[in-house]
This record gives C-alpha cells, sequence and structure tokens, in this order.
C-alpha cells in the first residue's frame, strides 16, 4: 500500500482529556490590573484590609442618633421629648458630642456622634420648630447603627489567592480602598496558521487558495477564555524553518497551536518536527469530529497541532484546549447555556468516537445540522450541539438530549 | 410623624422586571469591527458570500485523482494500473487534464484537475517507481472530492441580522473571506456615582469618608454583558446641578446609572431631579436586596436610581439592569453555571419581595451567608445565590434549590 504515516494507537476522548489536564501547567507569573479591568481575572495574593468597613459606626437610617436611655417608654400617644443639638450628613465628620436628653438629626452613612448609641427612624419621630423632637418608639443600643467594622474588619483577610473575581469580589475590593490587585497573567497563547493553501482574510484569493479559518475561530475561543491570543504569520516552510519556528515561540509563549497540518499526510511536517526537538504526547483522539489532534511539548512547552478542517479544529478546541487554557489561567469551569431538547432525527453515530452533533433548535425540537466534514456552515447555522459517548451507536428520534449553546 | 418622601406602592419584581423590558430600547447604531475583534457582538446586518466555499473542487483525501471509470473492477488482488502524471500539492493551481488511463498524486486540500471527477484513497493504492500506480478499490465519480461551493455557494446569504457572534460564525465569515463585520455598537452607560461620604478607591479616606464600592461592581457587570461602561466624577451637587447633569449625560449616553441616591431621604435629589425634568416609571420593587431602585427617563434615555447599599446595588444590577443592557445590545441569556445544592439552613423570607439569598457551598451542601443589610463580603464570600419567589415565607433545612453562581 502507499506511504503514509498513521496515527498511532487512538486515545480515548476522556484518556487525551485527563492527559491535558494532567500535563498543563499552571500560569505563576502574576501582574497588577486597576480594579476596573479586573474582572473575570483570578487573584494571586490573599487580600487582606487596611481600614474597617465601615471605617466609622455610621446611621443604617435617616432619623435622630440617640442615647437609647432617652427613648425607653416612648409610645406613639406618649412621645419622649429631646433636645435636637445638630444635623449630620453623609460625609461629614461630626465635632459634637451627644448628652442625655439631646439628639442629633443624622443621615444614612453618617457617623455617630459621641455619646449616641442608636437611631431612632424618622417615621418614628416628630420635629417641633423649636428644636425639640417627639420620638414615638423606644430604640436599643445598637439598632440602626452599623458599627465600625461591621462589614469587613481592620486586618481581615477578605479574598483569598487564587479567588475568580466577579462583580461582588471586585466590590469587596472596592471597599478596602484597593486601586490595584494582583492576578495571574494571562496565559499567552500563539496560533500559527499552517498549510501551502491558506491565505489571511482580506486578501485576494488566486487559484487554489482558501481563506485561513481557524486562526479566527481559535482566537475567539481564546479571547473568551482569559487567554491573549497572537496569531503568527501563516507558516510555508520546510522542515528545518519549521523548527526553527516552533522554538522560538515555544520560548516566548505558554501554548502553541498549530491550525493545520497534524492529519495524515505528506506534507505534515508539524508531527515530524515536534518530535524531533521535543516529545508528541499523543496524536489521534477517538473524538468526532476532532481526530488528528497532536499534543506535544517542546522545551516544557505545550505544542499542539489542530486539525486542519474548521469543524475539526473548533471541537478539539472546545473539547480540550478551552480546559487547558482554564486550568492555565486558574478559571473555574466555563458558564454555559444549555437546554433539554427531544432529538427531531435519529441519528447513528461513530462507535468507539466521543462525537458532538450539531443541532438547530426549533422550539423543543432539535435538528441535527451536518453538512460535510469540515464544513463551517454546519457549526455556524446551528445553535449548539449534544453530546453522544463513545459507546453508542445510535440515538433515537425523540429521544432527550441536553443541547449545549455555542 | 417626621417630614419623608415615601415610595409609592411598591411593584413586584415580575412588573419591574416586564417594564423594564418594554421600555428599554434596542441599539440601533451600527459600527465595522475585526473579525478578530467580533466575538460576543451582534450582527447588524444579512452576511452573503462573494465566493464559493471551498472556491474549487478539492481532494477531500491525500491519494491520486482519477477518473472513477478507470478504478471500477479493481481490487485487491487484481489492481488497475493508472501512469502518474503529476503531483498536485495544497495551494496550487493544477494546469493539467487528465485523460483516461491517467492520474494525478494530490494532496487533501488541494483542487482537482480538469478530467478528474474522484480521488483514491492512499492506501488504497501502491506506487511504483515508473509513474504508474497501482489501484486497489474502485471510486465513484465525486467520491474523496469536495465539490465547490459544498460548505458555501456564491451568493448565499450564510448569517442573518441580529446573529449572536460565537466562534463557529466567526469560523464562517473567515471561510468568506470577510475582514470586517458590521456590527451594533456597544451600549454606552454612565455611572454617576453620588453621595457625599463616597470617595474614588485610591483615595485617602478623610473621618466620616467611605470608599466608592458601586461603581465597580457596575463597571464590571457591564463589561461582562456587552456594554461600554464610563464611570463621571462623583456627585456632589445641589438640584439645579444634577438636573443639568443628566441632561448632559442623558443625551450622550444610551443609560445612565446613579450608583445611590434613590432610598427616602432628605438628601435624595436625584428622584427629584428625574422628576423634574423626565419622567418616573416606578420607585421601589419588591426585591430583596434592591428595593430602592428608580426607573425613569430623561430626553428617551433610561436614567436609573440604584440602591446604595453594595448589596442591593449588586442585586437590582443583575435582576434588572442586565436584562436591560443584554436587550439593548440584543444579546442572547446570559451563560450562568448552576448547581443543584441542598440548603443547610432553615432561612425565612421576606413575604411579598422576591428574595435572593446568598450562599457558600460545602460539596452539595449550600450554607446561607448573610451579614447585615449592604455587607459586601455577604456576596464577595458567598459562592452565589438562590431565588426565593415573592410568596414563599419559609425555606426549609434540607431543602433542594439550584444556586446559580456569581
Amino acid at each position: 500500500m502507499g506511504e503514509q504515516r498513521p496515527f498511532g494507537e487512538l486515545i480515548t476522548y476522556k484518556d487525551a482529556l485527563n492527559t491535558v489536564m494532567e500535563i498543563t501547567p499552571l500560569m505563576d507569573e502574576t501582574e497588577y490590573v486597576s480594579l476596573s479591568d479586573s474582572v473575570g481575572r483570578v487573584l494571586a495574593e490573599d487580600v487582606k484590609s487596611d481600614i474597617s468597613v465601615p471605617p466609622f459606626a455610621r446611621a443604617a437610617m435617616d432619623g435622630f442618633a440617640v442615647k437609647a436611655d432617652d427613648t425607653y417608654g416612648a409610645g406613639k400617644f406618649d412621645p419622649n421629648n429631646l433636645e435636637v443639638v445638630g444635623n449630620i450628613h453623609a460625609g461629614e465628620s461630626p465635632d459634637l458630642e451627644i448628652e442625655k436628653g439631646k439628639c442629633t438629626q443624622i443621615a444614612t452613612g453618617a457617623p455617630m456622634p459621641e455619646g449616641a448609641d442608636a437611631v431612632v427612624k424618622v417615621e418614628n419621630t416628630e420635629i417641633d420648630d423649636e428644636w425639640m423632637v417627639q420620638i414615638y418608639e423606644p430604640v436599643h443600643p445598637g439598632q440602626n447603627v452599623s458599627p465600625r467594622g461591621e462589614d469587613i474588619e481592620e486586618g481581615e483577610v477578605v479574598l483569598k489567592k487564587d479567588e475568580f473575581l466577579t462583580s461582588a469580589k471586585i466590590g469587596a475590593l472596592a471597599a478596602m480602598g484597593k486601586e490595584k490587585v494582583k492576578v495571574y497573567r494571562k496565559p499567552r497563547i500563539c496560533i500559527i496558521p499552517t498549510g501551502d493553501e491558506v491565505v489571511p482574510s482580506g486578501d485576494e484569493l488566486k487559484p487554489g487558495q482558501i481563506y485561513d479559518v481557524n486562526s479566527y475561530t481559535l482566537t475567539s475561543m481564546i479571547l473568551q477564555n482569559g487567554g491573549e491570543p497572537t496569531k503568527a504569520d501563516i507558516v510555508h516552510d520546510t522542515i528545518e524553518g519549521l523548527k526553527e519556528e516552533i522554538k522560538k515561540k515555544a520560548g516566548s509563549f505558554d501554548m502553541v497551536l498549530f491550525s493545520g497540518g497534524s492529519s495524515v499526510g505528506d506534507k505534515d511536517l508539524v508531527v515530524d518536527a515536534i518530535r524531533s526537538i521535543g516529545e508528541v504526547i499523543f496524536h489521534g483522539v477517538k473524538l468526532k469530529p476532532g481526530k488528528p489532534t497532536l499534543f506535544g511539548r517542546v522545551d516544557g512547552t505545550l505544542v499542539i497541532g489542530m486539525p486542519g478542517y474548521p469543524t475539526s479544529c473548533l471541537n478539539t478546541a472546545q473539547q480540550l484546549i478551552r480546559p487547558a487554557i482554564r486550568k492555565m489561567a486558574r478559571l473555574p469551569p466555563p458558564a454555559e447555556r444549555t437546554k433539554e431538547a427531544i432529538l427531531a432525527k435519529r441519528i447513528v453515530s461513530s462507535l468507539g468516537r466521543q462525537q458532538y452533533m450539531t443541532v438547530k433548535l426549533d422550539g423543543d425540537k432539535a435538528h441535527p445540522v451536518y453538512k460535510q466534514s469540515g464544513a463551517i456552515t454546519s457549526m455556524a447555522q446551528a445553535d449548539g450541539y449534544f453530546e453522544i459517548p463513545e459507546n453508542v451507536e445510535l440515538v433515537d428520534k425523540g429521544q432527550k438530549i441536553t443541547v449545549t449553546f455555542f
């Protein structure tokens, strides 16, 4: 039979994923970002508060700051009368002390004056013209007051290293007055398009040429999963040039993706190049689409040969590269939108390969969208996909499936 | 009783959400972005292809381009012999025609030469030194060939206006050679912090002052939901100054958020300002946390008074502002990560208000995290929240709940 370089034994998707998760290193380099740019990043240090939040005891209601003692026995038809000696607004620092029988008007958020230990809500009072207020309900000490440090105590570790920065956690950082925050650097990922027929979008196509698809799908997937993509020039090269290119990129990026060039054929230099200057960890996965995927390592950096067909490349990106990038970036599992649906048509699957079947939703019905191998429109015109395990050969019409939206 | 400006009748969360969705306009302005920046944006035009994809019939396998006719009758022990007249690589434009009895070697992705109508896979052949190849299996016309336009036909509308750009759709745009794409402009949202006690992070706190939290939580929420946030200076102002500020911002932004100043109190100028130059649509929602939320409109722009307490502000942002921004930006529902869990402690809720209760997960157990009203740490140190409907007063220990991760 003709010359070819066959895949070795294909490994199962599960084994491939386990291997990828095992060999993918965690990002250790850090950087500072401003609070406004920190959403979706991962903390690289414990964050301790230098201040108490609130930094002072403050009124939790609009009303009158009083000695609770002075309100005891007050009732709707038998108010206690107190002298009003001031009015404290939020942002002010009161320079007065409340004595027995006296009080001040106070706004929500304003600091409690010395001597006062509670706030009577404005609705339970009536103020007279002569700076006297009638108190209609008693309060207990501490009522309607937020004590200093109620939310955060000075010196408290509020957020821990490796926490994922959500809006709420950013809120806590803001409350402590942090302006910048130390986070892990984003994994830098280099995409190297391969294939002599491939030209970048915007160029004019010459006969025999097609547009580069995979660099763009990979770029967007990387952006959405906490990585920093860099598109390298398309490689049209010899094995020597390729080896040099890999060495160079492996030295300055955290991951290198070849977007093509890993299928079995006489121009597949990537696998030879990786093997000669590093190690091939696996080549060929029982994944559909996505079989001709190669994971290797050069100088400690993951160098990955993605399948050339756009759908295979994108599915491999979602099922193997995305988990790797997210692990490296220390991100939690991705949020995904799913929907239960009914399969509208029977599907015969590839026994022995974990398959991802694209579907278009019509209400609760999921219609398989399949053109031919590699057709990007079979993914672009689908709403999402569902998973068919390796050991399932047939999914019947009417079966309940879980669709994950793209 | 004391002077105050009470909320009107509180409206239910459901009514508030319906009203918000009804009055929020859709973005109509558009802009062009490069393909690499287009993920997560929304198409503002139908996209028709100027080319066929593939632009030429091409080999779908490595092997030999043949006339199918010439392979009939071939078998494992009885090969057909064909003369090899060339070798076509991907990216080349073959200038030869295949005649009867002849063939060319061809690589996956390379254009089919004139006269050939099928490809025999390399594994089913054996090449001789003398430019003769033995064919071990017959092929039918079209076998292992991707015809021109198989994926996309020239003139075909591949993507439609209002489609959300995922990696797969970006792949389709790349396949068509599009360099830029017309999308809706992101909604521009102005955040105006209010409160005389509030200072920006990084500043030194003077007595009576606290750090601004809400601008940062709102900024991150807006960024994650397709909006473009702009933080305005903190307003310490008179009603006249405030009216002028609102007019100005309403003219140049798509939405204006006041991050505080909508509770009932004597310094609440925002509601008065909006009422005097526009309309208050509702003020006060049966939502916990988040009651003192105000939706208004000035010169056609949504002007929203957010609650001042950080947790109330953030919950209102998630439950009312996020849907509004996403509607405006024409985005699909957000992807969320959820988990079924068992409530670890009985919770007494506020009958008559839709409540969002923060929890921390410990395996399958969800422990309520509640400090006091407004404590940002009750959200920052929680993993997520679950929803308690308006008409539920009690959620028992052991009950199954769905936790939405922050």
